[in-house]
């Protein structure tokens, strides 16, 4: 059995969108078709074609409209976030706390994966450490991203700026007797005294 | 925070599928926005643009170019089987199997939900049956989809065609001790004899 290639064109297009399958892009093609009216295409159709209008910051890689983002421009630039993704910037810019500017990585070092150093968005944030005073590591807490963290504090270690790395613990609301047992001897590890 | 207008109604156009929340919704944004090329964007915009021309069949409802579909112009149409949805067509085409043609009820009879037998692609149906010689009620095996196939056994009692149901029993691979009872009762009850 054959889909009309419009559908076929709008499956293919679908898939190609990280955790949705073939199957997935079926469901997401035929409700399309059969549910949505012409407003509603017409408004993604406009979307997409306005995203295509948005850049990478020059500055520290945050999606802009301009050549250098708002948040670059406003900012306390002595103060710098690394990130491993856009995405984490946004979870971060949810908190309303963060007043620095950000760096995102564009990945982690993964040998594994043929990703070294030189792959990732790093020569620019050395260049940039030049100008800060603190540098926030802020990968994730994963085996790479651990990895990516020491290397970049190995890198600054002459440098004249502050490195520090977001803290493991518990996450809030998280049960102790749950936890595995290197976060709860990195919660251990990092605890704060309180008197 | 606030994302930019572009990335917030490019999410808002895709938390329209069902099943995209508007975490996925984000997700799939960023990912069009920092990992797609303008290929891959336009190629998603023509899809949609090319779906746009797409109608329903005016004989069977499945998803067609002309005005009557493929389906409906060349297989024999003595014989009908009634679906739930047009997913369930090509659910049924892919066995590759199926010579008959087929009638969308687009919906199934949910009194809860204020559906009645009004609202949903059954008048059509009669006038259809009476050139047919069997209707296939394959309405999902659901409370609606049973209330559904039981009325329209009901107001094709009198008709001159054959009206049959498919079988309910253990899906295959299934296991019997996991079954619900209903199931393993339905399948008992529909035993067939092999000697």
């Amino acid at each position: 059995m054959k889909y009309l290639d419009e559908i076929n064109d709008l499956v293919e297009a679908l898939s190609k969108y990280p955790g949705i399958g073939k199957k997935t892009a079926e469901r997401l093609a035929i409700n399309t078709i059969t549910k949505w009216d012409s407003v509603d295409i017409d408004s993604l159709i406009n979307a997409l074609k306005n995203v295509k209008t948005l850049k990478k910051c020059k500055c520290c890689g945050n999606i802009t409209t301009n050549d250098i983002c708002d948040i670059c421009n406003t900012r306390d630039n002595k103060k710098i976030m690394v990130l491993e993704d856009v995405k984490d910037l946004f979870a971060i810019e949810k908190l309303e706390t963060y007043d620095g500017v950000y760096h995102i990585l564009n990945g982690v070092i993964n040998y594994q994966a043929g990703i070294t150093e030189a792959d990732i968005n790093l020569e620019s944030l050395f260049n940039r450490a030049k100008e800060a005073e603190e540098i926030i590591i802020a990968t994730n807490p994963s085996v790479e991203g651990e990895i990516t963290a020491q290397y970049i504090s190995e890198m600054l270690k002459n440098s004249g700026c502050r490195v520090s790395r977001i803290a493991y613990g518990l996450p809030v609301g998280g049960q102790l007797e749950y936890a595995d047992s290197l976060t709860l001897s990195k919660a251990l590890e990092g605890r704060r005294y309180i008197k």
